[in-house]
């Protein structure tokens, strides 16, 4: 089968590799969508995320979906021809983190597209029965792939708790920040506060859900979004810009006992300076985000309800051959890219 | 000050009484909408409401909304002219349930309209400042009224973690029901399962978010929740009919681990038959319901991000002079009254 | 390998049968202390459990602990000679249940001598690694295999959020009452009120923990509740008795916005008729008890660390050819065992 | 009445300053011991804490028991003679925040020993009513004022849900230490490792019920802490020293989706830099800790029921007259003084 393959920072060659073979408890899927996240971004740029480094060839990709064309003798549950999205992180199923309901932390996770694990920019990937999610008929390839950035939204606003009425600042409008929006708003969040310094991205943000959208480069944000919050600040923030002095400054714009989220510090050095002890006055909390759990059920019947568009992230298509191409677009167009698809026919 | 008086069960007079003087902390509201709720209805037709009993003269009418006409010296952050909603319960404040969270079961909360203490079919109304909600430019009086079957939809779902992409089945679809629903909706489930006995009804739910709705007089509506719940049950049920027999069947249409919230029981009889054995072999919870707890400002934010419409509760309107017409009609016309309102102008 | 075996109701044969062969992913238990529970005996003396019937010869036990004698190829934290505790429940590890902590709902869960899975009355038993825990050196056989007991005591704290300075009622104190005083003294509750008929299980009652023990056979306890929680009634109370009564009454002994566990319903008839108009009037809720889940690895920490003496439940002991006749003396003995243990040496 | 009055930084005078005069909800008490709390030590020597300055003579002292000598009118569950714990921070009672259960940050607190708020080193205080707790007969007026700092603790513990069979690190061994240990004993942690670089306090953290105690000026504490832990690290880390180098590490001793509470940061600049990135790979949390609520209750009971002895923090005490002397004290025998106490006869 064809797959495109990172072989080196800057380097993706198309090569012809074999087909995986699926094990009894898993199924094979034939790849129709797959979307292009910052991680994937960042490994093509420079071989690496985080502490780990590629030791070798890798395929990169991870927001997937398609459609099921070999299913292993102890698979139950799907069937030849289902179109499905595919939850791209396989835990141990088994240590103490899986069984309660942390398999997101799981120090055995396989995910796809993390060195050295291979993703999904070819034609064929396999995974476990239970990690396929079957797709309603009213939802797209590209949808089911974007389950997986939802899913990251879902869970930032499941960790900190908002809900019905919530207030929600959202610091940063790349795919994660849209989806931020979108799940608060699904959550209920009556107030939803979007900050870029890009017009292009606040406009998605706007369709997304957000209520109030700032642009941070046009001035002080902090009385804004006071001024929308009645002077209280946001019941919880979802930082995903990376930005320092933003991370610095989110104390001043978030409630007494509320939360920030940290969804996004790609763009950060080890640490980070805080202000703890003006945290601590108002009691907020600093939330990690880790990817998710149990989220991709959930987020597959909210967008089958059409309480969701994730279709409208959208912003450019490439095929598989054109895999460095589409790196290089994200790359160069910050202005023009929000999500852009990978897509086979 | 003119004031709809029940003098005994059946009999409402109009009189003359004295308009209420507001203490230091508390606003006088002009009184401009107020619901009829099933408990006012109970009362008007049997004098009380559980063990309780009127001992005198009674007000009824707890879900109003107004205009500030008077504010005590103490009166911080609210103003004369202001359009509020009246949070109809003032507990104590002070004791452990009050400043734990649950002042809804605060021993010495005054609830309006509850024998007896007086409530809003009247001119004029009294509370603390806090309990008086600003209203926005965009929402009316009647759903002002309304933010409070709204807040018990919201505190069902709150109590019972519906959160995006739940099922839910919301048994029973008068005013209780539908605001579960239209609560459920705003959480973000995905699969809101609406069923009762009248199509009149149902057609409410279906407007209010319901996506499956199930007449149960015709036929069983057990493997129609199971269809519709990838056979599984809904993650959680709200029961607001008191049907016995509903109640008994609920464990089957419950997911193992679900809840089931007990909202409506005015029929009961002080013992209900309950399968706990049934129950306990999915570990489902039994969840009470009284009242809500800090609802009131998430709902008159989600109100005014018209993320619901409670307006479309409203199927008919009275003048104050004509309560006790207004509540021969709700009793004989179950078929035509979902929500109505007592209006002055 | 010997086998004690029910092969009808109050029949128990010792037989010789097939050594279980572990999987590759398996250890092999050679099984030294097994705890008599009251789902035992019930299917001792009836042949099923709930809806379930013994279908063929049925070896009962799932209170375990042994030694370690083999284990498969890709067992990695265990070894040969490991003293152990057997979580005795078995789930599928894989579908949403077990994937969001809530593996003891698990549709598919095989749990010992439950019909038609064998249980521990045997030389033998094999589990998945992950589900034997390592005994510390200060932790006896005896002890391993009452962390099944504990675990449900635990579980039934954890659900009702016993916690530091709570107030927790015990209506019932057989095995599961006693364990259930024991985990909420180790959640740090100060007051702990144990209700029994028998003063020989009070008197368990007392060593476990309890602050206050009533002996209901002697006059009204709710009286004595209330004086014993500054007449507010307790923040739990844990029902561990089937009385009908009883559970009737847990109201007026609990405090408003409390919880009641149901635990011990044996002896229920599938419908018990519950006050839920006075459960919703203090917003009560009626919490279901279904094994444990994610309790054995904490149970295991807290015995080593001699927080609880789960020594102190054992009654008496019984060598394995003696089932039956350890069975008869737990029926006709119910001021004089507490917990039985087969033990092998 | 004699009043122990901060006049300026490092000047504390005797003054007779008029006896407080009991509102109608409040009761006047006769102060018997007060606890030194860092705060008071911080405010002694620099006149400030945080931002907030000194604006004029200050009376210190926040931790403090005695005995009501006059009751307003409208107290109703007090009496004068009651021996009673009092509760520093009267917040306004009515805020969104008071009502949701989160009085500790109402903007409105008053607070005792907090600019321009005058504390209990003094004869006589006044105090709301609810925030006078009676103390039974087996505990004392230390111990009634050591509720304050164990309160924090148990605080610290109820956010980042210590429980039964948790492992909990603590680093720093001063009163917040140490009662943060006896909180995390008595909610069934069953390992606390106490870090500090004194071994004087030390043996007050193994006496509080730390199982293991690690000397980190005596090597690195990173291996000691991950082999007390199975090497996954502790659940919940509170960290007490304000000592950078050490939050900094706190992420590797920690588990995976674990937490870390910051109680301590009074020697912190502004900003702290934080290991975001490593934070984040383990989705750990970083908690804020303000104060407390609804702990007082709990705390009350617990040292009721003589689960925890926090007579045993006190190292020293000292009459009124010589709160000067005792200030010094504290601040030069850092080897010597766990918790000083300021006696009245």
């Amino acid at each position: 089968m064809k797959a495109a393959v990172l072989v080196k920072p800057r380097e993706i060659q198309m090569r012809d590799i074999p087909k995986p073979v699926p094990r009894r408890d898993e199924v094979l899927v034939r790849v129709k969508s797959v979307g292009i996240c910052g991680s994937d971004s960042h490994l093509y740029k420079t071989g690496g995320t985080g502490p780990v480094r590629m030791s070798g060839p890798l395929i990169l990709g991870h927001e997937a979906a398609g459609v099921i064309e070999e299913a292993g003798d102890e698979v139950k549950n799907r069937k030849i021809g289902d179109r499905v999205s595919i939850e791209p992180g396989i835990p141990c199923f088994k240590c103490s983190f899986c069984l309660s309901g942390k398999y997101n932390v799981c120090p055995d996770m396989r995910f796809f597209a993390t060195p050295p694990v291979d993703g999904a920019f070819t034609e064929y990937v396999k995974v476990p029965e239970i990690l396929s999610f079957p797709l309603a008929a009213n939802t797209s390839f590209d949808e089911g792939a974007l389950l997986e950035p939802f899913s990251i939204g879902l869970w930032a606003c499941h960790r900190s708790g908002v809900s019905p009425g919530s207030s929600v600042l959202v610091t940063g409008c790349g795919p994660l920040g849209i989806t931020s929006i979108m799940a608060a708003a699904v959550c209920g969040a009556a107030k939803i506060i979007a900050v870029d310094v890009q017009d292009f991205r606040l406009e998605f943000a706007r369709r997304a859900g957000a209520t109030v959208v700032l642009n941070s480069s046009q001035g002080d944000i902090i009385p804004q979004v006071l001024a929308a919050t009645n002077g209280l600040g946001a019941d919880v923030a979802i930082e995903a810009t990376g930005v320092i002095e933003l991370v610095q400054s989110l104390h001043e714009m978030v409630m007494r006992g509320g939360k920030i989220v940290i969804a996004g510090i790609s763009a950060h050095t080890d640490f980070v300076p805080v202000p703890l002890r003006y945290l601590m006055r108002k009691e907020i909390d600093i939330l990690s985000l880790y990817r998710y759990a149990n989220m991709y059920g959930k987020a597959l019947n909210i967008v089958e309800a059409r309480k969701v568009d994730l279709g409208s992230l959208v912003s450019q298509t490439f095929p598989l051959e054109k895999v460095q191409e589409a790196m290089e677009f994200v790359e160069h167009n910050p202005d023009k890219a929000m999500k852009v698809i990978i897509r086979q026919t």
